[in-house]
């Protein structure tokens, strides 16, 4: 398979289900301008391409979830718009772009972000988008999306990366912060396929396994990108978080030893599916592309 | 009946299932504490109580829906805290107290109210937290409170307020305003007791219509009281909606014209109920007091 081709394919879906859902620009016109400069400020879709991906790896049609998938990079895209802010971790640029409140402000920033997450519950809550998925199975999913999120994921994960800005990394809170910030909505958006298709407790087991270290290989990768990449590919200054002394595997273990846990983490992915049939190659391919990405 | 006993003892209700769902302080412990600062911080818990209200109207039991009640007061929290902050509304005071900002910075405000927003996600998608509720249903009250929430809800209702402060008042913003900042939220209260109930259609729409009406008529309630309560009742400076240059009903018709209307919204809700049951007549009594309060 072409993962390029692939990725593009799903990526063109999730857009066009944005430009239907989006179509009508409501009144004030400005928060949902807002809004949509984010979510089509070059965001890489990665979440719903995975919640798709890991459908069809379960035996269903990706077509049938896109709204669905679709709402992870709404709640991705909603947690860095407050992440940038200038009591956060007042960024100016994200992915070679303004960051949403130096273009719109700080209260309209603040309200698009809430805008997007409460839409994304909006469309997890309406079963008339796809007419394929029955109605406890939206309702599950929408759960392990809403406790990804909230206070025991990705809300405290950011929150200890703040608190623990210039303080002596230690293991533990690293992995606190990483599963939580990232590692949490990357699993979710992995078990919303077969959540959304009923599929049985081993493959939520095997999924949920390959949904935790991708995730924290994501995370892993970004410390790394942060140091190696440069600042055209990855969209932002190099070495912003060793300025912001972030807590980051390589500030605990160096890059050597944590390009190392990354392949390890990808390794255990890909054997936690590999009794998966075919329909789970754009899982594998999508697991070693995570670990060969430049931005 | 005793009003004040009925809110109490809902309040009390209410509290408690907040302090058994928050019950172990996760981490990073400041972020559940903020969050609790303000949800404790002495709120009248009025949308849980008309949510509770409301289900008792339409045959059931109001003990069986409590957590799924109490999410109307975590949504409600979130959005005082996000229109608190400096780039907002800019009030160092709320009920009396300091506002999240103030004593947490304003990082951890932006957080606790995510937080808030989405655990209350996270609650009404919990099945097993009542047993006595079909998923569908319970689904389809997430939905319109996402909706009521949202970009064409709340939010859009808060942005269009800080894009009016100065602007001349004129009737069509006001009532935008007026109708997705608070009505919206205390019409999804309202709704959620028939739609978790699994009422018809008529019951629907009856409740529908006295949820507009005491939403409406419970903001231009407000905008008087910012005239002529006390500072010590209302729990922040007295005038200062006029201060900020806020769009309000007394700006556009004056206080006379004002109290008419809200009394005429109150008289339009009380009639959309009256052929229900006695089981309404803790709906009937909360309406005619959202119209005399004092606080």
């Amino acid at each position: 398979m072409n993962l390029k081709e692939y990725i593009k394919d799903k990526r063109e879906a999730v857009d066009s289900f944005f430009h239907s859902y989006f179509g009508k620009p409501g009144k004030p016109s400005v928060l949902q301008e807002a809004m949509l400069y984010s979510l089509f400020a070059g965001g890489k879709r990665i979440r719903p391409v995975l919640a798709l991906a890991s459908y069809e790896a379960c035996g269903g049609n990706p077509a049938d979830i896109v709204p669905y998938a679709s709402t992870l990079e709404l709640i991705h895209t909603y947690s860095l718009i407050h992440d940038d802010l200038p009591s956060m971790d007042n960024d100016d640029l994200r992915r070679g772009k303004p960051t949403s409140h130096k273009i719109y402000g700080e209260a309209i920033a603040i309200l698009a972000g809430d805008a997007l997450l409460t839409e994304a519950f909006r469309i997890l809550s309406d079963p008339s988008l796809s007419g394929r998925v029955q109605e406890a199975n939206l309702l599950r999913a929408l759960r392990e999306v809403a406790v990804a999120s909230g206070l025991n994921g990705m809300v405290a994960g950011q929150a200890q990366d703040i608190l623990s800005e210039n303080a002596e990394p230690d293991h533990e809170t690293l992995e606190f912060i990483h599963m939580r910030k990232t590692a949490s909505l990357i699993r979710a958006s992995v078990m919303m396929g077969p959540i959304l298709f009923g599929s049985g407790m081993d493959v939520l087991d095997a999924l949920s396994e390959y949904g935790r270290n991708i995730g924290l290989a994501f995370q892993v990768v970004d410390d790394i990108l942060d140091i190696e990449g440069n600042t055209e590919e990855i969209g932002k200054p190099v070495g912003s978080d060793e300025r912001a002394n972030k807590m980051t595997y390589p500030s605990l273990y160096g890059i050597e030893k944590s390009k190392q846990i990354a392949k390890e983490l990808i390794a255990a992915a890909l054997s936690s599916v590999s009794s998966f049939s075919p329909g789970a190659d754009p899982l594998r391919e999508i697991a070693n592309y995570l670990l060969s990405r430049r931005s």
